[in-house]
């Protein structure tokens, strides 16, 4: 019935080659679309058009490429700019080629309109061969970037200069390929460049050659962070921990005779505490020291395997001098009395490098990163050390073996002594932001040169500019904006602190470092698939930030651990010991917390959805210090039930363990969002402030839509507020995506650092 | 006014030293607790113990020791099973001394009342001195594990069985260290022996020495990621992709010349697509092949850096040939017409090594992982090869340089070349499940044997009876088992599928591709960190598992790129073609969708909470089948707006890019469910399926509750009901956790192969 064919060369096809070519091209037509398109023909259009629109008799591809070529010829030199459709362009065909024009027009537009696509950019596609090249340039930076950076850098900007200075030198290269031993020579060289210049002893007192400043070694390691995170761990190991334990857990003759020696790396330590069996539980380490009289010596002893040291950076390679965590035991039979963990001095190496006699030492081996630190095991046969290596400023011993201290409770000692030590984490979470910071700067600049799919008659399209792409990166670059800020106090309040009494330091301490290294594990994988192919490959950096960085969950602290002290501290009211895990008072702060009543829900403010409501800082606030308020006192609600009921303290928390860390999460949320939104209150006003408030509801907003479950479950957000905050979400991650350079370059990384060439 | 001290040997403090020690021992005493306790005792009582609850003058170390060593050494042959409170405890101390005893029992309680603690706790603390161990076993398995096995393996149980005993062999040991060139001719080697062994001809015809089964291939494939993932890649590039491209785009005399070598890898080959500026944009890679009709030859060039060939597996060291793709031009001026990509055989390297001439050869260098895989890069200047180098089952190119094809449409015809290598997604996906399922086996056997913590008087708690541990795992391992079948169905439908039509199977594979190796990526990191630092030596396999598996979300396609074009098919039917970025027909499918019902609420439904409900399989399905069905009429109604309001195709679906690759989730992970209901169905009653069905329960369960955020906010889920499905999350967890090591068992890893010493 579909008869005879009309030549490709007749006139009167050419209106209607446009659209023809389309409906082939795309691919082939089916039975029920050819028959939508005929209905729309007329009785002579559908002779003339029958035999190319025949499913069961399709083009040959020698016959649509003549179709192509045929329009292509003919439409050479129409104007680009021109908004066609196929009917315009076919007719425009037709008339340049003197065909007949007028009454032609309804059949190819039927036509057109029987295919149902957009005819303009079919249009425009066919008339398409080569993308264009775009060399339009990133919006405008809308703020100074430098004042930005000073606002991030606050007062450790001159140590930041200073260490960065050092890092430009050429000793500091980035290796990828070296192997584990010369790795670890290659560190320890480096480690004695910081050493020469006096980093390591940034917060030794000046009387052991340091400067007493205890915040710039922080902010020194901070700023380490940005090159290689072996160098950062052994410099943590060497100034942060061995030194530190001497600082804080020694009396000045411990720093007299050895602080010097370890600023200048002469005397290389290590810092054991960790035991294979015992991983965060510290209190429960198995290592012995017991006590002999007769010579005046300590005797430390590994009774069992599990109790050997592990994961001891400093260990397996360089370290001649370990601090020794350990259980004091002192009496006899009946009168022995378990004292609880005390430090001691323990040399571990004799000046020729072999193991001091009863010393084991072990290699971990390698590792998922941070090659460069030389991680070992250690294990003591009856080693002995003079009763002055005991570090005493908590407790000492005398020479008839008599025990004293001057804090009387086992316990409050115990966490005394720890708290010393928090310093670590502090670090730990300032180190983490850092690596964040790296791998979004490699990220976002490269999305916002790279450029990939897109309109076939335009320059492909910008990564930045894709909103699944904004979405991944933007609230990451927001959160760690925030981070800075929140790092920041925790830093100041870290140094202004009692050192005897950092339980809520410590507390907040815990909390933060576990959001924020779990936020650098985040952003490094986020970025790294962001970046593709070339974000695999070593030579752009995120290999190394995601292997080096990847330990920092666990470490210093395992991240879920620290979020259950957080948790409990919270129930307490932080005047009781912090990090105890079955706390005996437990009951009565419950029973105080559960009574306790959170502020009803506003029915109007559950279903506000103006922009001016969402974007309204105190909403935020409300909404952040509501949730943690919700979860205590329901967690404490929980909790005294099992209480009441006659649980064990122990049983009650590990039944609502998910609940607490839920808990304590939330409260670190609420502490950051707290942190930057005071930070940009105190600028006033300025462009910069502008820039950060909005980078601030993003953050604020962005937390809120990924916990919507929680507060959509308690009636805080109607559906209708859920789904406003998500709209608003994604206008600013599109916001903050046109300012996302300046934004990353503010973090002032040197471009030797960033190192990855795709950044560049 | 507190005065004066009563000895500690005076016998009337001796009922109240346990309450006194407790006291203190916890930590001092602020004033308020003092007070607090002090107005709990009479005046007697208050003279008595005054100066013993002075906050100002605390009680020293050695007090403190004086009182634990009384109580002890008093209390040494009290049952240890008993349950005495500090009362009990401090009136049996007075007994045992020949103290008196009566009136007292009302002082001593009040004390005890007045600390606000548990005193039954507290006494259990106070005796304690050691941990016990445990030597209580796991729980037995409820179902069989090898029963458990052979319903995962499946069909594929034989060649899984003759992977492992290959791999069993000696030459194939683990290695953490070895550089990255020994490492390829390590990797080389082994390739070698499965090839010598057929593993490498399983999915060739058998006229080219094959045994034409691509399912047995694939199961090799998943078997092989147990192992080493750089030999897994090696030989998916020699095989599946080099290979593939000659079975699928050539034609029989490209099978006989070359198969019967890349069989047996005398002919070592690449697949050169990507370009350095083309990641998963390959319809606009840059390549170019032009035909020189003089001499019978196409011309292979790269016009710019950009067109690149980048990542290409077996390019950097031992690539003899190359299958490369390049955008054919035939014709001049004029009449030049470009046919689309083609690809086409081309040497690379000379027999002596050395590159062939015009070809540059580079070396992408080290990685993240992978370094067994020696991934190059190409550029061609002007590379002649002759005219049957054109793999041409779906395009020929005739001698005086006429172009024919089957299929006319270039379109159709590029997306039907590229249907014929989705077997490289379908490979990946069940690759990356392997990878989830090693790393599932280790953290869960180290979890059910490492203690950490607990009661302090009794056996340290194992990990795995962690809530939180739980939560981690449980629902990872279900979702593993869920995938399993998932991957199964997937493999079936794509061997069953018709080899030119598989823009369905495609579609799928896609989608469940991106879940697959995103699975992969977030259970290795959370069981890495479930292991604490046992999990960050390479000795336990999380280094390699996780550096390997990493480049799984972007090669391959980057995942956010194929959950969008799995959502483009789900706006069209399936019928058109699969991936095109700017379907022109997509607005007749919008229309269609957007005018569809998704199916009333059931106001009884959304507040269900009975436990019977929230088990029932059909509330599952009906809920993600749901959410599927609202997100793609919603998305729909978006674009429709969109495009009705004169917005290009590609700026619309640009505007809703979010919601479309939400979308998709939604239905990758419908159709999980699906495939492993259905899967439970089929096997009737046994343990086995009970076990599963449990599973299948958790699976769907704590989906539906990761996502209680939108089944809320679309009033799905009311409030009540959102808490009842997260406690029931939190008891499965449990449940399942009892037979959490049976269920990794049945994964069938040889011990060998999970390497990891903290899984044995």
């Amino acid at each position: 019935m579909i008869e005879p064919a009309v030549s490709l060369d007749d006139p009167r096809l050419l209106p209607f080659l446009p659209a023809l070519y389309v409906a082939w091209a795309d691919g082939d037509l089916t039975e029920d679309e050819m028959q939508a398109v005929c209905k729309g023909l007329d009785g002579d259009c559908f002779v003339l058009l029958g035999r190319w629109l025949n499913p069961a008799e399709p083009p040959s591809a020698a016959e649509l490429q003549r179709m192509l070529r045929t329009i292509r010829r003919n439409a050479s030199d129409f104007g680009r700019g021109e908004k066609l459709n196929l009917t315009d362009l076919g007719l425009r065909l037709a008339r340049s080629d003197g065909g007949v024009v007028g009454s032609e027009r309804a059949a190819v537009e039927a036509l057109e309109r029987a295919l149902g696509i957009d005819g303009t950019e079919a249009a425009r596609q066919l008339l398409t061969t080569r993308r264009e090249v775009s060399h339009q340039a990133e919006a405008e930076a809308g703020f100074d970037t430098a004042d930005m950076q000073a606002i991030l850098d606050g007062d450790s900007a001159g140590i930041r200069r200073r260490v960065f200075e050092l890092l430009a030198r050429d000793d500091f290269q980035y290796f990828d390929e070296l192997p584990k031993e010369a790795y670890r020579e290659k560190v320890l060289e480096w480690c004695r460049i910081l050493a020469g210049e006096g980093i390591g002893a940034l917060s030794f007192p000046e009387h052991a050659g340091g400067e007493g400043d205890l915040g710039a070694f922080i902010a020194a390691f901070e700023a380490l962070c940005h090159f290689d995170l072996s160098l950062v761990v052994k410099t943590g190991v060497q100034f942060g921990l061995f030194g530190g334990s001497i600082l804080n857990l020694g009396t000045e003759q411990h720093h007299r005779e050895y602080l010097p020696r370890v600023a200048s790396l002469e005397l290389p330590g290590c810092f054991a505490m960790t035991e294979t069996g015992h991983g965060s539980n510290v209190a429960d380490l198995e290592t012995v020291a017991t006590f002999d009289p007769e010579t005046d010596e300590f005797v430390i002893h590994t009774p069992q395997e599990g109790a050997r040291k592990d994961y001891i950076g400093n260990a397996a390679a360089h370290g001649r001098m370990a601090t020794v965590f350990a259980q004091l035991e002192l009496g006899e039979g009946e009168e022995k009395i378990q004292h609880g963990v005390h430090a001691f001095l323990v040399p571990i190496r004799n000046p020729d490098g072999s193991p001091c006699q009863g010393v084991w030492i072990g290699d971990c081996g390698h590792k998922m990163g941070l090659n460069g630190v030389d991680n070992g095991r250690l294990k003591f046969d009856h080693v002995r050390v003079p009763r002055r290596n005991l570090l005493d400023r908590f407790a000492s011993v005398a020479a008839d073996g008599t025990y004293t201290s001057p804090i009387a409770s086992p316990t409050k000692r115990f966490f005394t002594m720890l708290g010393t030590l928090v310093g670590g984490r502090v670090s730990v979470a300032s180190g983490a932001l850092a690596v964040s910071k790296s791998a979004l700067c490699i990220a976002v600049s490269y999305g916002s040169a790279r450029r990939q799919f897109g309109p076939p008659d335009r320059a492909e399209t910008r990564l930045l500019d894709y909103p699944t792409h904004q979405r991944r990166l933007m609230p990451r670059l927001a959160e760690a904006y925030a981070l800075s800020f929140a790092l920041r106090d925790l830093r100041q309040a870290y140094v202004q602190s009692d050192p005897l009494d950092r339980r809520r330091v410590e507390a907040e301490a815990a909390g933060l470092k576990a959001l924020a290294t779990w936020h650098a594990i985040d952003v490094v994988q986020t970025c790294r698939e962001c970046c593709g192919g070339q974000g695999y490959l070593s030579v752009n950096r995120f290999a190394a930030l995601k292997a080096d960085s990847d330990v920092f969950a666990t470490f210093e602290g395992d991240n879920i651990v620290l979020l259950q002290l957080l948790a409990k501290s919270m129930l307490g009211d932080y005047k009781r010991q912090f990090g105890h895990m079955t706390p005996l008072r437990l009951v009565r702060y419950v029973a105080e917390l559960a009574s306790s009543t959170v502020a009803e829900l506003n029915p109007v403010v559950v279903r506000q959805t103006s922009e001016a409501h969402l974007l309204d800082r105190s909403f935020h606030r409300a909404a952040f210090a509501w949730r943690e308020k919700r979860l205590l006192s329901t967690v404490a609600r929980r909790l005294k039930r099992r209480l009441d009921g006659g649980l064990p303290t122990a049983e009650a928390l590990l039944e609502c363990q998910d609940h607490l860390v839920t808990t304590a999460r939330a409260h670190v949320e609420h502490q950051i969002l707290e942190s930057f939104a005071t930070a940009v209150e105190d600028l006033g006003d300025s462009p910069e402030a502008r820039m950060l408030s909005r980078v601030c509801d993003l953050y604020g907003l962005s937390r809120l839509e990924a916990d919507r479950g929680f507060f959509l479950e308690q009636g805080y957000f109607e559906p209708v507020k859920a789904k406003a905050i998500r709209n608003q979400v994604l206008e600013l991650c599109g916001s903050v995506r046109h300012q996302a350079v300046p934004l990353v370059e503010a973090f002032g990384i040197p471009e030797k650092l960033v190192g990855a060439p795709i950044a560049r």
